[in-house]
């Protein structure tokens, strides 16, 4: 095989991934590709759930014809005896000859231990390949493993001049059903949608996702230090999609007791300096398991996220209308500092969505 | 001719007058392709200063060759003696058989006497082609003679959430190169280029086209009620390029004595809510001979601007960073009122310039 067709094979093997995205946590979104010369035998991805793993079930497609053949996969196979059997082993078992991996799994009960085990089976391993791609698509996982926490997602819908909302609150709608739409795409793409009090007392939002057929909700967590939120749509709409309350630890505890009665969960969080720390925050989000957090505002705990350099991708809709400064700003105060300090994002893409501009930004 | 080829041609002939836009002031930028079959026998646009006309420049280039020939023009050839002789006139003696227009002149000299004049010369005339294209192109031109004023366009060059500035005023640089340079050529497809006396306190602009080459400088503008200026870089430039100073009638005399000494032009407005009537500033800039103007802030300018109006199209440059609700906005208030009454603009065009988002909008 040439470089060439493995970066080929390893594309696909990533985009099968992706299908995964939001719905396996806490477990990676895997793409696995079985070929034998130019042929597709088995194509796999990590099923909603987390189970079964991308290996198994491209091999199940495959069947006898995995023997001998050239399989692609978007991270490293596990090693280790979870709640499935080692997908290392099952490829050794299935007589393969060859395995590319994009990664090497930094989860300590893998981390070079699969490549070991198919190398000490006559297997040839090569890895690296497309190794960029498969950590922007992995990143929440790899976030997670790395640094504890979930990668974060800040999405900002604003006017021209960065208001979401007039003054008197109104806020509905801003960008056009088009961008509105994307967003329901975007929150799908995520473990879990993550707004602050304000948010939840101004507009009460569902925060599921609707017009993309029947899928895994994403968890919906609200942030609010003293838990002083309506018991309105969203408390009601418990049975629809798992709600958690990120709390201070002094919450009333009648608040606490009616918000699990709706059938919430509730995770108490340090508090910081003016509301809930953010860092501590993102680690019980890691800590029970979350990879990919979509941020939907409002402004405070944008801001306290950007401030503490915990937003890893900014996605700005822009939309052709002027608010003034009389309107609501997108964020809150950020700490005074000199220009160069500001928080930096990188252009990843640029495009008209409706009649809006979508842009889409990474960490520097 | 078939009417594709129509367009073909004057496709061509608006490109070519685009080239006079900010250059030809008060005339209008128009272009000019004269034809015979598929040659291309003579171009011409208007020059700098607003004369020659674009026919008589295509004239000479096509000789002899003009009998005969077929003539796209993006406007109706004048008709009146005013500083050079009616191009109408110029287009008979040359024998053409034929000409086609993309518009009509408003302009109450002109106004369908130079299509007749062409008629009654046996020449067969043809108008409308590609009038939209020809109205946006000569937009400035348009809402001078129809309505007295320029075409305002507003830039926005901000942090992605609508910031112009730190808390402490720093501004250099928001937005990067790139789009810094893409500035410069705005600055000159205009004929001002427009800012408020904030701005001027805050930043002292020269406000001049730089790194374009030699061209002839927009006239740079400030709006400020009561002439509170500082007399400093933009004072010393006034050699480099014109400089107006719309003002107040009660402007301390020493502060007009002190610009006029300068070299600057000062223009008198009426006065509105707080600072200058937004509507009497345009006015009184049609009136000068002003087609189109490029306002560049600050937020204060821009709002009353938008509130009466008489913004026609937005240039929106949004870079990766935040700076948060401490930073200075954007835009000024605005009147109070519902979401569905704020300006509203429709996205005209959007992309990547260096780091930066651009995104271009026209009032819907």
């Amino acid at each position: 095989m040439t470089a060439e067709t493995d970066r080929r094979f390893m594309a696909l093997a990533i985009a099968l991934g992706a299908r995964g995205l939001g719905r396996v946590w806490p477990n990676p979104a895997v793409g696995c590709v079985i070929v034998q010369g130019a042929r597709i035998l088995g194509r796999g991805w990590t099923q909603a759930g987390g189970r079964p793993h991308a290996e198994p079930v491209a091999l199940a497609q495959a069947g006898a014809g995995a023997r001998g053949a050239t399989v692609y996969v978007s991270l490293e196979p596990c090693s280790h005896h979870g709640k499935t059997p080692p997908c290392a082993d099952a490829l050794v078992a299935a007589g393969v000859a060859r395995v590319v991996t994009a990664l090497e799994d930094p989860d300590p009960r893998v981390s070079g231990r699969g490549h070991d085990r198919l190398r000490a089976a006559g297997i040839e391993v090569t890895t690296g390949v497309l190794a960029a791609e498969a950590e922007a698509m992995q990143a929440g996982f790899l976030s997670r493993i790395r640094h504890g926490r979930p990668m974060v997602t800040l999405k900002l819908a604003t006017s021209f001049d960065g208001r979401i909302a007039t003054a008197s609150g109104e806020s509905r709608w801003i960008t056009g059903p088009e961008a509105r739409h994307l967003v329901h795409a975007m929150r799908a793409r995520h473990d879990a949608v993550l707004v602050g009090g304000g948010t939840l007392r101004a507009d009460d939002p569902l925060l599921t996702v609707r017009g993309m057929g029947a899928l895994r909700q994403p968890v919906r967590i609200v942030a609010s230090a003293g838990l002083d939120l309506p018991l309105g749509r969203l408390a009601a709409s418990v049975p629809e999609g798992p709600v958690w309350l990120l709390h201070g630890e002094g919450a009333p505890p009648a608040a606490r007791a009616a918000w699990q009665a709706a059938g919430a969960q509730l995770l108490p969080v340090a508090q910081g300096g003016r509301g809930l720390d953010p860092a501590a925050m993102l680690l019980a989000l890691g800590q029970a398991g979350l990879t990919r957090v979509f941020c939907e505002g409002g402004g405070q705990l944008a801001a306290s996220l950007l401030a503490a350099a915990l937003v890893d991708e900014v996605i700005g809709f822009t939309a052709g209308l002027a608010l003034g400064a009389g309107g609501r700003p997108s964020l809150g105060p950020l700490p005074e500092g000199a220009l160069v300090d500001a928080p930096r994002f990188t252009l990843v893409e640029t495009r008209a969505v409706g009649g809006d501009v979508l842009h889409r930004w990474r960490r520097a």
